[in-house]
């Protein structure tokens, strides 16, 4: 029996680690396009600003790790095309070339998701992606050798992210503690899609206090560059001296392989799955951010590329795998996501889970909001902080549809909170009463979530009331 | 109609202000023994060390903005004695010693907690309490007058704090952060009984490395002074210059009030109230650090002192004694407590929801425990800090019984995770598979509660097991 990986980061070896280990007699082959097996994409912001100078600390497991399992591990070799009939993958090694059949039983697709680009003259030539381990070592080591040459490009002082989400944000960041000047250009009128404009705005602040340079509502029309590296940018809005650009404008699911097999893929661009990350075509499995997610506090379906979802996913279709090759029943369930993320910008902490004010009216939801601004600790603690909260139930129900949080102070977990009552579908009048921390170093009496909870139940009239 | 509360802080004035906001035609009268009304007691270590200059930053709404609601609050007034039947409470008035009855229609009692003390020669007489606000006043005075006089006893810079619970080890923090030198002895072979002994031992090497002067197990015998001010202290296992001492050995429910009322007292010692805040006597309500609290993990009663529980049970109480007045049903019910508490000292962050071992044990409980050292950001950052976790959960169910974390980062606020757990009887086998927050500047992929679910559910044989 054998389980073809194509994937070699967190879904797919989450999955092949999990055959490995529950089902022993399986042959467990992995293909992987780059150099790298499980690694966190999300440090890569860290590693190209200089945070980290090792790329090998991001890497989880090494292939060496995996092989020494028992597995196979093809590096540098990418999956073409699936004879779903044949049950065979078309490989290629992308070393010399070659091309050939790899067999399988059956087939986990995790190939994660190809990074958006803009059609946008110079910048294929100039600007770098840094959505893989390898792009971003890469962007890494040229940076190192124009500060290091003599000759060439002069070294990278002024860099242009284009892209104003988590990513983008991150790097832009990162590259400013490090020195450099960071201008951040984003054709939306607002940072951050994934929160409420209002929200958005406040991490706009803190970025423009860090001396990020941000440009909303602003569009590339061309990079310019001296043959070997970045010069100039021109957007709708001006022309701006660059060393380097980056792109960061997110990922949308790479379904090449997966449609080959004849995969269907749902209304949000991400394969369908079933709850037990099987695809709509026998014997091929997905898992990733290649996906579509349930999300469901909307009860819609939604792609999100997250490594936490990835690896829970890739844990549900090993289980599940080792059920098919041992004949028990498939019934590990991944229950869905409702959209929980945080990041870190300076001394501001930005967390967000559920539905932002658009999702909820585009859903058809009758929902009552609240927002305030409060502190980190106790108001009377030397730097309280501040933190924005603004969160959302519906009415009726009371069933809290989502929240936001941005401040300093320990405020990103937070959210983790509102998380559980999101995917557990808690209500505003439980949440009040729950039995929440308190102590002066982290709050007032009545932790901030609690706070909006009793608004929220006063507003939509709800018993009790609090 | 006329509601008389005994008892100006957290529970007392929570419940006063809703009747005085939702039924407006009560006569809302509250009497307080000291100077202040609403005030964080949880406060009061930060002042006494000098974190804080002025007492008035810890009061939340002073008698005067409650008088400005339309209440009668009388301060430096004690109730003595309660006639139930002719629903009357005798007062006296602590300056003048007059005393008088006071007519009631609804009694809520809101007595709090006595400081615990210890029958210890010159303790009483050189001991300094610090449970309410106007003893943390006295004492931060007291030291002041000592650091500016010429005459009298030394200035304070040896303090021994007898009690190594919250209190004290935060006072003993604060003291230390402030230039003094702290000594912290408790009878108990641990610090902070409310974690387990192995989880307790990381806080106290936190408290060693931050120069505090640990003494467990060790008994105070005798204290001497000068006749101004303390000079030593003698336990049974030394003698010990110093210039202070401070008791914070926690408290015990001020029944006093309650029982010439007739009032039953609970197992724990706190007195009986059902789940609307009603005590077993006719007419009299009870909230706050005095009652006893159904704790929802173990399904026993215990009772617990936090400004979170009070504040709470006093929007309850509050909210029944307004259907009261206005012959509603009093159906807003306080659901329980699951013991959530933090703490920070020095960088540690210190927090426990849930069943100690012992008491899982005592309670007979069939149960698994997993502890394990994690970090408190993606083990590649900078700084990656240490968290211990501890968590357990019940053989057959799953349920979550309890969790304590110990570590430097963002710690704390994240106990309100299993705390919610905890108090909804979440599963772990449903834990690991919620959608919580992930960003390398605050963990690993796997967030570490989750990390425990997925330990708990292997070790416990549930399925599915991640």
């Amino acid at each position: 029996m054998r389980l073809l990986v194509v994937g070699g980061d967190a879904a797919g070896m989450s999955a092949a680690s999990t055959v490995r280990r529950d089902a022993p007699d399986v042959d467990v082959t992995v293909v992987e396009r780059g150099s790298y097996t499980s690694y966190s994409m999300c440090g890569i912001p860290y590693l190209v600003a200089g945070d980290l100078d090792d790329p090998e600390q991001l890497v989880a497991k090494s292939p060496e790790a995996f092989r020494a399992m028992g597995m196979t591990v093809r590096l540098h070799t990418e999956a073409v095309s699936v004879a779903a009939g044949a049950r065979t993958v078309r490989v290629r090694d992308l070393t010399s070339g070659q091309e050939r059949d790899e067999p399988y039983d059956e087939l986990l697709v995790a190939t994660g998701a190809h990074p958006r680009r803009q059609n946008v003259p110079g910048l294929d030539r100039y600007g770098h992606v840094v959505h893989t381990l390898d792009e971003g070592v890469h962007v890494r080591r040229h940076f190192e050798q124009r500060t290091q040459q003599r000759q060439g490009p002069p070294p990278v002082q002024r860099v242009i992210v284009v892209g104003a989400g988590y990513i983008g944000m991150e790097i832009a960041e990162a590259l400013v503690r490090h020195g450099l000047t960071a201008m951040l250009v984003d054709r939306s009128p607002q940072v951050m899609k994934a929160l409420d404009p209002d929200m958005a705005a406040h991490v706009e602040r803190a970025l423009r206090d860090f001396a990020i340079d941000v440009r909303l509502g602003e569009s590339l029309i061309k990079v310019d560059g001296d043959g070997q590296a970045c010069t100039q940018v021109t957007t709708d809005r001006g022309v701006y001296p660059a060393d380097a650009v980056i792109l960061a404008m997110g990922g949308k699911p790479n379904l090449e392989l997966a449609l080959t097999a004849g995969c269907e893929v749902g209304v949000s661009g991400g394969l369908l799955v079933d709850d037990r990350q099987r695809t709509t075509v026998g014997h091929v499995w997905a898992a990733g951010d290649c996906v579509e997610h349930v999300d469901l506090v909307a009860g819609l379906r939604r792609n999100v590329q997250l490594g936490t979802h990835a690896n829970k996913q890739g844990k549900v279709a090993g289980h599940n795998l080792v059920a098919r090759f041992t004949g028990a029943p498939e019934d590990v369930v991944f229950p869905g996501v409702v959209g929980t993320a945080v990041t870190k910008i300076c001394a501001w902490e930005i967390a967000r889970v559920g539905l932002l004010e658009t999702d909820a009216r585009e859903a058809g939801l009758d929902y009552a909001v609240t927002a305030f601004q409060g502190t980190a600790r106790a108001g009377y603690m030397p730097d309280p902080g501040e933190v924005f909260v603004k969160m959302m139930a519906e009415r009726g129900s009371g069933r809290v549809l989502g929240c936001q949080l941005v401040g300093t102070g320990n405020v990103a977990k937070r959210i983790d909170v509102a998380a559980t009552w999101c995917q557990l579908g808690v209500t505003v009048q439980t949440a009040q009463l729950l039995d929440l921390s308190y102590a002066p170093p982290f709050g007032g009496v009545w932790d901030l979530l609690q706070v909006a909870a009793r608004k929220l139940a006063k507003d939509l009239d709800l018993h009790p009331a609090l």
